[in-house]
């Protein structure tokens, strides 16, 4: 038994790590309050265990490759971030330039480093470098660091949360995450930073990660593109000496899911968050095609955002999907709303008008039933806007 | 040898064949100017040979259904197609419907009929039946047939090509189409109806059919979405005697291939038309996987659209599409102008304007040589500005 429960400051409240993010100049104007730095740090007094899920993007970005240039089960106690530029698609420079980088950082065991932004261009060394020296590797500032990680991104994602098991130790869990455009089911330019004081087993760490990132980050879409950068990463630095199996895959999983869907949130241009529930599918692999089909639907996201309960094209994109489905077994809700059925088929202008209310919610669910076995998966995605047009079409300049 | 070469008047030229349109009430507003109709025909004097190619959507739409109810190589004389109702998700009553209008059709054999629409409404019967009596079966009316059968296209689609072998008779072939949203890589809805008077055998009409349809329809992508009624039919009627096997697969490709980008180039809210080429690949099918993945893209459409030469988001694309490929060996080209090599993966300000003067015109052309291998394929694809999103988020209305 075990108590989970949500504390302000972020990572400022997990025993041993330390945090800051300041401006260096990438970011030559300020994108909203506070959200003008560019670099950020996150350093533990102590060797941390470290897991990583990367994109599956085939042309990962400098950072992933020096990661994994470092043994197996290497321990590390710093990571160093920089948004504005994703250092991707930089080739052999782009490795050597993150080494030079890193070699101004002092006393640090195999220091990593994570970037976020545009792709093909060689970083600022100079500006960042200048950045590492004015740190103080002692600070507490978890806000400074979740800001100066973000680009396109509106609000700062951050959440720590205290694990009190019956017995034994507390510890906490936290959490900064960027989001926003190029965000899809299989982790888009998407950066989230864990760092923990559990006492959890490497077998565990990487077990917990793997199963929640797939019903968390996996699960989402805002655009249905992959990047070269996304990464999830976690520390563990054990100081707490507090552990609880069941309540640290549990407490990791509200974290993520949480992080996920401020992305969703973010996403450019975006004003709703919907969920997308897949149930009476063939197995839970067809049921997370059809939803991640329905994520990823312009026509569906569009609908959306136009408040239009046209269940016809939520059909249409179950039937493109390539799932097993028939037409005699498909149930579509919004909400618990039935809009669709074999036997009734038309929307009567009753429902109709129910079904408009539900999508004028910011956030609701889209459940189709399909009626064939018992197979099950929820994605999670947005609308597509004028919003998002307007973001993407001059996104560097 | 043979000479191929357009004739005007559409469907017209083609002997022993007829059509016609009008509006029956089922458009209530005028689209543009002369696009109000929204019943046509097709009829032949004389009993034709048909194939058709139908979505891969599982939910197909009833005239679908009814049509794959005649026996296997059956012939036809004539082809219904309303447009503003897809008749889709109509269960049993909409293939009940289907025969009850056909029924009103005097003196045909094996009536065809083809829907394009909203999808989950019944079809009004009544004012179909209506428009049915004010027909002249008779008329060579190939414009208005070409406009009824459209819904949010802005322009017909109408082309005709005569065929003159070196020895023996001349022959044509003519098509009609809609497209629109919800056109994509697998056909979606997009009617297509193509008619020849060439003295074809059946077995190389359908291969010529499906041979022509991969590189045409099925290489287009306006939104990634595949409709419940996609449609390509063909009706041979032979009755100019005339035959010319190349010619005809010739004539066919230059047929479907124009009326192919011309559904992309009237996409909702579409102002590019693009062409992605990819080679370099694997084989055919990664190439084809690739060149679709970047038609397909939200931040490639949205870059078209804001015409910034970013191509990290090429790049960005095509590593997340699951292809074979190296950073080492990518190289990118908007019309014939490198902007990115691993040598010289920068953008320099010369290149870059360029590449911007490219992205100005109407159509061009993104060229991935991946380097691994010998496969390629040209995918087309447009631009996704505000006007789709204008369009889609209130289709219905």
């Amino acid at each position: 038994m075990f108590d989970i429960f949500p504390i302000k400051g972020g990572l400022d409240n997990v025993e041993g790590f330390f945090s800051d993010g300041l401006n260096t100049g990438l970011k030559t104007s300020s994108i909203g309050e506070k959200q003008d730095g560019d670099l950020a740090f996150i350093r533990s007094d102590e060797l941390c265990e470290v897991e990583a899920l990367f994109t599956t993007n085939s042309f990962a970005a400098a950072p992933i490759k020096h990661f994994k240039e470092y043994e197996n089960d290497f321990k590390t106690n710093f990571i160093l971030i920089n948004s504005k530029n994703a250092n991707a698609m930089t080739g052999e420079r782009g490795i050597e330039d993150i080494k030079e980088i890193l070699s101004h950082v002092k006393d640090v065991t195999n220091p990593i480093m994570c970037s976020t932004g545009v792709i093909g261009y060689p970083l600022d060394k100079e500006k960042i470098i200048s950045g590492i020296e004015k740190f103080d590797f002692n600070a507490k500032n978890s806000d400074n660091a979740a800001r100066a990680i973000l680009t396109t991104d509106k609000f700062k994602k951050e959440l720590c949360l205290r694990v009190e098991p019956k017995e034994g130790k507390a510890f906490h869990i936290a959490g900064i995450c960027k989001g926003a455009g190029m965000i899809e089911p299989s982790m888009a330019t998407m950066l989230c930073f864990i760092v923990t004081d559990a006492d959890i087993p490497r077998r565990d760490l990487r077990e917990a990660l793997v199963s929640v990132n797939e019903k968390t980050f996996n699960a989402i879409s805002v655009d249905g593109d992959t990047s070269t950068n996304d990464t999830v990463m976690i520390l563990a630095n054990k100081k707490s000496k507090g552990y609880h199996k069941e309540g640290f895959k549990q407490a990791l999983n509200k974290l993520m899911l949480h992080l996920a869907q401020e992305v969703v949130k973010d996403g450019e241009g975006a004003s709703k968050l919907v969920g997308f529930h897949v149930k009476g599918a063939k197995h839970n692999e067809e049921a997370k095609k059809a939803a991640k089909a329905l994520a990823n639907s312009l026509l569906v996201k569009t609908a959306i955002f136009g408040e239009d309960p046209n269940w016809g094209r939520i059909a249409s994109t179950i039937g493109a999907s390539g799932v097993s489905c028939r037409e005699e077994n498909l149930k579509i809700f919004y909400d618990g709303v039935l809009v669709f059925s074999y036997e009734n088929p038309t929307l009567n202008e009753q429902t109709e008008q129910k079904a408009i209310k539900i999508m004028q919610k910011p956030s609701y669910t889209i459940t189709c039933d399909l009626g064939i076995a018992e197979g099950e998966f929820t994605a999670y995605g947005c609308d597509l806007g004028h919003e998002y047009v307007r973001v993407n079409a001059d996104y560097r300049s």
